[in-house]
């Protein structure tokens, strides 16, 4: 089950509102990312009080470890990681083609070797679909193939692009039959490919609207290329889809493009950057990003953003501390940078929403820009 | 500051209540060990939550890192960790006694190289006095010398024993004398040594109480001997401590060593075994230990421990889940697992204390034993 009510729109940026099996999401908003079944470093409650709404999990490593056995016990992931919001499932195609040489692709899937036990193992859009029935999330991605923006230097042909958009299609149109035979009572969306070349971006939209899924996304972005291009796509894509069905951008990004990406008609975003960032002592504050590792930092009793509400903020751990357990190892360092990064992005999407609700978001949007542009004190 | 009030007694078992300048603490109890300002893999909050009312710091490794400049200009430990009840601090004497071959014992303190960084430093009786001023923790340990068990294989000596213990007493005075010049608002210990000489423990103790000093610990166990001879020395020096002032003994235990330790008198505890085992998947529940990467728990959807009300067990995280994520190095397995050791720690001395306010301590170590004893279903 999936509705998706459009509130207010304002040039090509929507406001609106996703009602799952799970329960209401309000867009546009910014989606955690639980690779494992946990966002990395953090407890589920703190993603509550943050106001995360909807987070993310991936089928290729949850099949890998704990294995559907696990998870079919659990009747689903919602209960296996205690979270009983909606959640979205990639479907495993970016996460085997990321493991490059050690992966072949042909018609039927891809047949890889685990990088866990070295198990020969192949996925299809139909295990895809079967995995991710089992993991009964909210949101079922399509089993596709991701483009590359360029293989050993060489930048990806059209003809190439061409015949991974062509592929991610017919393997659209096999996750839809058998996403159907499952019986699965969640989601499916399509994803939109093509690389880097608009006239194949609109193919793949126009045949994925074509077989009328619930919502679409834009995949084969934030894949290496260069910052232009990607915007270039961005600017291209997403407000061509259906008005009326939610749109998801893969992966992206900094919270600069969260906001471009808005702008353009983007509903629902995912990236790890908040919480890798977190372990890598690089903050993200309304004023701009902060290095936690900085000796500037050794003696600062402030907070991260003394504007910021997050328990990290608010509960006075100051950016000393911070510096400090970070250079001592400690767990904690990892631990609140993670809550403070994610609130960061979770509340970006909330004021997005509430200027969205006011009519103000161009406003809103060069205030940003100015806030962010000022830098950290 | 610092009053003790005995509040109920059974055989040698005390149930007390102890006043320090950041609060309350109710006796017998058990505190977290908090070494660089953090109780590791566990916020603040989580340690008010389980009911956690007193936290330790270690003075050498806040020494070290941040260092002194630091702790001054936020007044001490407690607002630089975000902590507002009572922290008690190690004297660093037992951390530079670790170091072994890398440090140099003299009468006048200890010399060694910085683990952080080789600087040479000399740890005396009067700077530890001076750190722990800086930290302003509530209680302040005075520096002495640790008597080892046995040093290469060789049992320590009667007269080595000795030597070590009457340094510590000389030191103990050296403390004082500092503590008071310093002006020091808080509460400073001593610490019983003689090895396992109970003429020597006694001799440390007379030694000590003459000297009128607000509580007292017993150090110089745990250092690596035979469980026997611990319980023969906890046996022999807390209860013959002054009654009417708190008795503290260092680094110990097991659940079963702090049961047996109330028995014996003792108010106050410390170990690095709840958090230092969760991390390693050792798990402690009513019904005795479970090792958190055995196979068997792979699909167990039920909690650590059922009758447990930590966040872990209550918030329904299975042992298949935290399995999981110890399995995939999750830091969400540290994390919870430290909460539910911790937590585990600090609930078995508020049942202990239940046992005393009711006059029943008997019965409920007689029960405790059986529960413990029965294994993990």
């Amino acid at each position: 089950m999936l509705s998706f009510q459009l509130l207010a729109t304002q040039g090509h940026a929507r406001r609106g509102r996703l009602t799952l099996n799970h329960g209401v999401v309000e867009t546009p908003v910014f989606m955690p990312v639980g690779t494992y079944g946990t966002v990395k470093g953090v407890m589920p409650r703190s993603l509550v009080e943050m106001g995360a709404e909807i987070i993310l999990g991936n089928t290729f490593h949850l099949w890998l470890r704990p294995g559907v056995e696990v998870l079919k016990q659990f009747r689903g992931l919602h209960r296996f990681e205690a979270w009983d919001k909606p959640i979205l499932t990639d479907s495993g195609g970016f996460q085997v083609w990321s493991l490059g040489a050690m992966r072949k692709i042909s018609e039927e899937g891809v047949k890889f070797a685990s990088p866990v036990n070295g198990d020969k193992l192949l996925l299809t859009p139909e295990v895809s679909m079967q995995i991710q029935s089992v993991l009964n999330s909210d949101i079922v991605m399509q089993f596709d193939e991701c483009t590359p923006y360029e293989s050993k230097g060489v930048l990806t042909t059209e003809a190439e692009a061409y015949a991974s958009m062509a592929l991610s299609l017919r393997w659209a149109e096999r996750c839809r039959t058998e996403f159907a035979r499952l019986e699965n009572p969640n989601a499916l969306f399509g994803i939109v490919q093509g690389g880097m070349f608009e006239n194949l971006r609109e193919a793949s939209l126009d045949a994925l609207v074509a077989m009328d899924l619930p919502g679409y996304a834009v995949g084969g972005v934030s894949v290496g290329e260069p910052k232009d291009e990607m915007l270039r796509v961005m600017a291209h894509t997403p407000h061509r889809l259906p008005a009326h069905k939610p749109r998801y951008l893969m992966g992206v990004g900094t919270p600069e493009d969260l906001v471009q990406g808005v702008a353009d008609g983007v509903d629902m975003f995912d990236c790890v950057m908040p919480t890798r960032n977190a372990r890598n002592g690089h903050l993200f504050t309304r004023f701009g990003d902060l290095r936690l590792r900085n000796a500037r930092y050794r003696q600062d009793q402030r907070p991260l953003d003394p504007t910021c509400t997050c328990h990290c903020c608010a509960a006075f751990f100051s950016r000393a501390y911070l510096h400090h357990l970070d250079r001592c190892g400690e767990m904690l360092a990892p631990m609140l940078a993670s809550v403070h990064n994610l609130h960061y992005y979770v509340n970006l999407m909330r004021e997005v929403r509430q200027a969205l609700d006011a009519g103000a978001f161009e406003v809103f949007r060069a205030q940003f820009k100015r806030d962010r542009e000022r830098g950290i004190d």
